[in-house]
Order: structure tokens, then C-alpha cells, then sequence
């Protein structure tokens, strides 16, 4: 990334923004600037002070680059002013995500999409990231005809306060939870992973069945899967490609823990589904705040700035 | 039950076995023996003494019904002898359950089936009891054609140590585990699970794809399921018959807490999968230790002197 560019981080108090800020100080991005609510203004976050986030202030804040880890709501305020003001936004909401003419980006499965975008790049839900990962070079492979997904979601995915919820819970009241709006047959969550795996796979039909649970870890979501294949394909073959692809690492037993504070996401248990024909079935874990979400966004930044400096 | 019925409790001092001991005084049993490892002989559980279980003090004890919540190992060990002195013996392990001569019973899918033993009769595993619970009334109805599910195991179905063990970890390290015997491509529950649905469903050739997976949760198992069916059934029609199978509960979101306590499996998230033609998509969860272990072995041992009383 250019030394030089200007970079806001939006949000930067919550779970998804201090992963962001931790990123990017780790990846020598020295001009930084943190935007968040009027409750968190004036709070200091290291050497930084955080500025309330106004569309005024985003318009006027003569940012290259603007990250974006706020509510949905907060983003359809913040983002297009930014945007407007000539900042590349990266958004980490559902807002934009499913819009005509905003890429929703998953470097190592569409990266070149990034360049497509008029201001606004869309980071894909916590879940669909790592999904699109897998699935990606089994596509590209064999072609998919049908996923299953079973999630086991972090407290993380519900940001900061769910966390410090589940470490003052006694372990007696854990439980599961399925905890998102729900419209009588399916959670929001499970409509946003099938419509982004579409989007992001640019497969529009493909049918993907989501189940969606949050379980009682703190940080790293997991997601058993069953993927039927166009072509038959082995899970020996499965698990080489898989091995190969960028960002995949392979693992006897993915897990949250396992996970955590690493950049790649874990694949393993890949073995015939004996109930399909083409059939494999597979799990993963990878860590919601990096890959599932900051390091994601960043690595977005990253991409478009290198095609830049390429031209 | 006989009020003079002498039961045995093997495994007395585990998660199980006590709460086996607590639903027998529930339901008004009052001869009983319990039996454990050397380990725990001569504790006291409440006012009865522990006695060690070995083959002779079995074999002589002169028990009528006799109930092993034990490993398989101490399972192929005790329940012969116990058997061969005129115990009836309900066996919670994996020891006899795939065992030709051996009833696998659900009573409410296959009671009938437990008449047919030889002394001794098999429990299934805590996730096969629910799975067959549910598939059983759509099976029924429109055939099954394949399944699939991945489970949400709570540390009770390991054992008291783990739960001992989860209740003193610090939630930072709470991870998803597969701590089960591992052959290199399945977990040996997930191919329980197949086997012994197959089993009690009397559909040898049913294909199972299992996924087991243990989450940090006390206790409750929970579970989410596709299912193709050989006719179409809708969501609406499935809830229906759902709802009116005994030991079910309709429940929009099942959790474990919700359901522990409880005798019924709780069974919801009723709709269709979109990645099927004839498919469903649902969602269950139940006390393991009640329901998927000890309620179910009581349930089997009363619906036999309920036959032998009609005859």
C-alpha cells in the first residue's frame, strides 16, 4: 500500500475495527484516522483520538481510503459521502453488498471484480468468506450443483458487547442462539449466505441451503459443509486442490481456537458425502475478524492500490 | 413398572447413571441397587451404598432389570452375566447395539421391537435417539431418501469429567472439538449415527452423512438436518406431522438450554431446501443425558413389564 495514503477507519472502537487498526499497524500503514459514534468521540484508541463519524466530517476529511466496520444502517448514512468525497470505501455492511455495480470481493476468488467498483467495494458477510474460498476452486474444477451449510458463529460475528456478554455468562447459561432477524422460514443470515455465495461465485442459480447457529466461542466461526459436484471428484483430488488454493490451509480438525489470529482459513474433514452422487463433505474454520471481515477489507485496499500503482 | 421390580444401575456415579437414579425415584421406583467401578465402591449416593461391578456381584445379585451406563469395554464385559442370571438389561453403550439378536429401540419409533430380545436390549447413541425421533413420522409418510446433519454436542455426552472440565475452562479457550475415535475419513459417531438410524428405521440402505461436532455447551445436544424424502412433503405439512409424533415439541428456534430439563425433543426451523427437489430442512435439540441416554432406557424398561403385564 502507498505510505502516503490517507486512511479512515470507521467504526474503529468495535470488535471488527480494533482487529482493522491491528492490521494495518501490523502492515506499517502509519496515517490513520478513527471515526465512530458520538458516544466514543475524544476516546483515545493508542496515539489516535477518535473523530465522530458525520457524513460532514467524512466529506470533508480528504481520506484515500475509508474502511468501514458499522451497522448497516450507519453505512447507507456514511459510505456514499465518503465516497462522494473521493475516498475508496470499503464496506464491511450489508448494505451495499447485494447492490448493482458495488463488487462484493473475495481477493483470492474475484479480486479482479474490485476494479469494477465506482467508489464502493462490499466485503462479504463473516460466513460467506470462507465458504467462497472453498468452494471457489471446486467450482472451478468440477462445477457445483447444490451446498448445504450448518454455521457454528463466534459471539465475535456479534460484536464487542456479545463477547463481554459471554464472558460474564455462567457456563451453565450457555447455549445456542439464532440470533438474527428472521422472517418466519429463514434468519437473515442464511439469505445473506446464499445470495453473496451467488454473487461472489457469479453462479446466480446456485442453490445453497444455509442453517445458521451462534455457539458459545469467543472469537472464530466454523462451518460444516456439503457441496454436490457437476463432475465427480475424489476427496483425495478434493483436498490437493483445496491445499493449493490461495489462502486454504489444509487441517485434520478445523477449529475456532485453531483459527484465531491467523490469516488463512482451515479446511479439513473433506471425505464423500455417500448420500449424493458427486458428493463431498467438508469443514472449515477461520477467524471472523481478520479473514472473515478486517483482513479481507484490507487486502481489498491492498489489491486496488497495487492495480493502481500498476498502471 | 412393578413396584417390586429389583433394578440395578451400573455406571451409577456418571453424568448418566445419576440421572438415571433421579428419573427412577421420579417415577416411584424404590428398590434399587447401584453399581460402579471399583473406584467409587462404598460411596454413598443419597442412602444407597455403591457396590463394585464386576461379573460375579452381577451375576449373583439377582436383579430383574438392570440398566449399564458404562463404557463399551465394561459393556461387553458386565451385561452377559447379568443377563444370563435373568436381568433384563438395557445397555447405554455402543457394546451390543449393531448386534444381530440385539433390539436397538426408540420406543416411540420402534417399541414394538423390544420385545424381541434375548435379555438384552440396546440404547442408541444420545444423537441417533432425536434423528430417529424425527425421521421416523417422514418416513412414515413420503419415505426417506438421504440425510444429512450436523451435530451441536454438549459436554454431558462426554461424560462428567468433561463437563467438570468445561465448567473450569476459561471461555477463551471454549473451541468446537471432535473428540471422538477417528479412522482417518470418519468420526466413529458420525458412523454410529448411520448405522444405528439405519438400524432402527429399518432402512439398512438409508443414506447418513453425520458430522459430529462437540460445542462448549453443558449440556443438550442439538442438531441440523436435511432430508430428501422420495414424495415432495411442504414445510407446513412436515410441522404438522411433526407436531403430533409423540416425544416431539414444536419450538421455533430449539436450543440445548431449552430443551434440557425437558422429556421431549424439541424440533423446529421447518422448511424447505431450496438445494433439493424433495427436501427439508430442520432443526432439533434434546436433553441428552435425559431423552438421549437415561429417560429413553426407563422408557424401554417400562413399555417391557407393560407387555409382560398384558400377557
Amino acid at each position: 500500500m502507498r505510505d502516503d495514503a490517507q486512511i479512515g477507519v470507521v467504526g474503529a472502537t468495535g470488535a471488527v475495527g480494533r482487529v482493522t487498526l491491528e492490521l494495518l499497524r501490523e502492515r506499517g500503514h502509519e496515517s490513520i484516522r478513527v471515526f465512530a459514534s458520538s458516544r466514543s468521540a475524544g476516546m483515545r484508541l493508542g496515539d489516535l483520538t477518535v473523530e465522530e463519524a458525520t457524513p460532514e466530517a467524512l466529506g470533508a476529511a480528504e481520506l484515500d481510503i475509508c474502511l468501514f466496520s458499522v451497522g448497516a444502517s450507519a453505512s447507507r448514512e456514511l459510505v456514499p459521502p465518503a465516497a462522494r468525497a473521493g475516498a475508496l470505501c470499503v464496506d464491511k455492511s450489508s448494505a451495499f453488498r447485494l447492490q448493482d455495480g458495488v463488487p462484493l470481493v473475495v481477493p483470492e476468488v474475484n479480486g479482479e471484480r474490485a476494479r469494477e467498483n465506482s467508489g464502493i467495494v462490499a466485503n462479504p458477510n463473516c460466513c460467506s468468506i470462507p465458504l467462497a474460498m472453498v468452494l471457489a476452486p471446486l467450482r472451478d474444477a468440477v462445477g457445483l450443483r447444490r451446498v448445504r451449510v450448518a454455521t457454528y458463529q463466534s459471539a465475535a460475528g456479534a460484536g464487542s458487547q456479545a463477547m463481554q456478554r459471554l464472558l460474564e455468562e455462567p457456563v451453565e447459561k450457555h447455549d445456542l442462539r439464532m440470533d438474527w432477524d428472521f422472517d418466519g422460514v429463514e434468519l437473515e443470515e442464511e439469505s445473506k449466505i446464499r445470495a453473496e455465495t451467488q454473487k461472489i461465485l457469479e453462479l446466480p442459480e446456485l442453490p445453497v441451503s444455509a442453517t445458521c447457529v451462534r455457539v458459545p466461542v469467543l472469537v472464530g466461526h466454523a462451518e460444516a459443509l456439503w457441496v454436490e459436484t457437476e463432475e465427480p471428484l475424489g476427496p483425495d483430488q478434493a483436498q490437493m486442490l483445496l491445499g493449493e488454493a490461495p489462502g486454504l490451509r489444509l487441517e485434520q480438525f478445523p477449529s475456532p481456537l485453531a483459527a484465531t489470529g491467523l490469516d488463512e482459513v482451515l479446511v479439513g474433514r473433506i471425505r464423500e458425502d455417500h448420500a449424493a452422487e458427486n458428493g463431498l463433505a467438508l469443514f472449515l474454520a477461520c477467524d471472523n475478524l481478520r479473514k472473515g471481515a478486517a483482513l479481507n477489507a484490507i487486502q481489498i485496499v491492498e489489491l486496488l492500490l497495487r492495480s493502481r500503482a500498476a498502471v
